[in-house]
């Protein structure tokens, strides 16, 4: 086990009807002017934002709304949003919706407090002093970002997708009714259920040895998302699914299954390069390419890959051939993506991928070819093109 | 599942050297004065102290020392702390140690700040309004006061062993140095161990339905805890096991293995009474009546006790006979603690108990039978007497 850091101080607010407490968790951050954010229609038109501003005005606190972010969320919409928050004096930023919503959220918190251009702290030109408090009503159960030091914005101009991770863009509080999943649309469900695993996953495939503890709870974590995700094909509504879903979104991206480890993150940089430039759900895009990265470095450790069969996939072992047991892992993990409407390649994203594209996003993933990424296998801009043509 | 808060705040600072991070933590958190707390000589003897004191001044950080805490740590001691931080205008407490050290820490932080006697806490006669910052460098991995909102306290008149828990008193941050553990005795070792088992079974325990993931991570706790307290038997300087079982301590009381559910400690209190009655190591004290209680209760849902005997103890199910197996998980887990050196019996604990005494301490257990205990199975004082006899 490798030292390690662990710090996750968002207060989680978790259950049935919990929005109703916004208000009084904004008054405990001594804040009195909120941004309420969020994406599309569904928030105004299930009553969620009414709920929201009925809490707040309960509590005393003044907000102003900013909605429009959408999926792969915007630079422009986060200049807006600083722009709006410095007119009106907002000293909270309350994101109601999934990990987009509270992206651009922690990204116009970060606008607010640095002096610098924002997008100067994704392009790592700058280093983050600080940003505004922020907080969570979540309605997608996906990026973690309710309890992540993460935060991932596109600058529309050259279709540039990079993060932001400090522990200053923490929330300060997540509230998490699994009842504002019911409605999510199948797909996006699935799509969530699947970023959920992989950031797990990301942690879990590491050359670092005797992680224990943090293995048996990544495995842990995995098995009950799988269940639940097959649950959720046929029972939207399925209360106790939706919330080990939630929960379990919140727990597999604020480090605690990567605790003494070094993680991957090899498949989330090729795919933020698809969803640069595609505008693909960034699950779906996850799904698509994995079983690829997968057999390209398996042999790095073998019997990683097979803990990973047996232990997650319930794979019968084969202790003279954990060669044959780690590919039937992977082979099993790919099946369950297909159980649950999930591609397994970029053609079933419903992209025609050419091999110009390819190059441009291997060279962009790779700095041009300056830098490898991937923590289990480095993996240079020929290896990132090979993983692309494989999962096309 | 039910509704839920999750708050665990700490920073955790773990691995090989992170001692001599303390003074920048102390420093992050704006205090000047340190009270630095412990118990016996080993501390001082080993270097520790000194290692502490030196992050400090490079820091610029000034303190005063205050050691002598004993376990089930006394009132008398945190009195006499109160008075010492109040001369030298003590602002951050750091406590070096295991859960006694800590707990005596947060009292003296309670004192510090709330105007009524500290022991009013303690027997819920006044609300804490708040708590000196803490800060731990953990020595001894079992009570997980770490990353908890507990703090257990002794007044020695009346052997009253009480509770406060709030918020308040969680640390600021919590250094864990596996190897600060490994000069530990034996059984206090064990007494760990079994301490860190018993947090999560106190929550495993109980009659929520659809826990899931909270329930898998609790399983893959327990197993994590007991494969390698088993190691430690004969390995007590494998850095690894060390390190499993200080992370482990943390986890099992942060609160994470009872997401959604209600847990039963009813073994914490009943232990709480032989604690302060005879004084004994806490652990062992839970190994000793733990069995008693559980053949108690588990009619109450035999197939919660078979799910423990299966996913933690590897018992072989039998899917026509619950109940067997239920009691076969019974059995192993108490041939476990033989095999840790714990006892299974209050004699074993070298305590001849007598009628008197077990009638005592059912009835303070019970506050004279006006209250029961149990969040599984609710126990009255008779209950309790019955499983102390069980016991004896």
């Amino acid at each position: 086990m490798r030292n390690f850091r662990f710090y996750a101080p968002t207060k989680v607010v978790f259950g049935k009807d919990t929005e109703s407490k916004v208000g009084g968790l904004v008054k405990e951050q001594n804040c009195k002017k909120v941004l309420v954010h969020y994406g599309g229609n569904s928030a105004k038109k299930s009553g969620l934002l009414d709920r929201i501003y009925d809490s707040l005005k309960e509590a005393g606190i003044d907000y102003v709304s900013l909605g429009g972010v959408v999926p792969n969320p915007r630079l422009s919409k986060v200049y807006e949003g600083i722009e709006l928050c410095k007119k009106e004096g907002v000293d909270f930023i309350l994101a109601v919706g999934g990990g987009s919503v509270i992206d651009s959220g922690k990204a116009i918190g970060y606008g607010m407090v640095n002096d610098c251009d924002v997008w100067d702290l994704y392009e790592r030109k700058a280093q983050p002093k600080g940003c505004l408090p922020i907080g969570a009503v979540l309605t997608i159960a996906a990026a973690g970002s309710e309890m992540s030091n993460s935060s991932v914005i596109t600058k529309e101009e050259g279709e540039l997708k990079r993060s932001c991770n400090n522990d200053f863009a923490r929330c300060k509080f997540a509230i998490m009714n699994p009842e504002l999943t019911y409605t999510l649309p199948q797909y996006q469900t699935q799509s969530g259920c699947t970023d959920i695993l992989m950031h797990t996953m990301e942690r879990y495939f590491t050359t670092v040895k005797n992680t224990e503890l943090t293995d048996s709870i990544g495995e842990a974590l995995m098995k009950t998302v799988i269940h639940n995700a097959k649950i959720l094909m046929k029972e939207p509504e399925n209360y106790d699914a939706r919330a080990e879903v939630m929960w379990a979104s919140s727990i597999s991206h604020n480090d605690l299954t990567g605790c003494g480890t070094i993680g991957d993150w090899a498949s989330h940089q090729i795919e933020h390069e698809l969803g640069g430039m595609f505008d693909v759900a960034h699950g779906a895009g996850l799904a698509a390419v994995w079983g690829s990265w997968a057999r390209y470095v398996y042999k790095t450790d073998v019997n990683r890959f097979a803990k990973f069969a047996v232990n997650v996939l319930n794979v019968p072992n084969n202790f003279s051939n954990p060669e044959r047991v780690a590919l039937e892992g992977i082979e099993a993990m790919e099946n369950f993506y297909r159980e649950i409407g999930m591609p397994t390649s970029i053609k079933e994203l419903g992209i025609n991928i050419t091999d110009e594209q390819i190059s441009e996003m291997a060279q962009k993933c790779t700095h041009d070819n300056t830098i490898t990424i991937g923590g289990f296998q480095k993996l240079n801009k020929e290896d990132v093109e090979k993983i692309f043509q494989a999962a096309r």
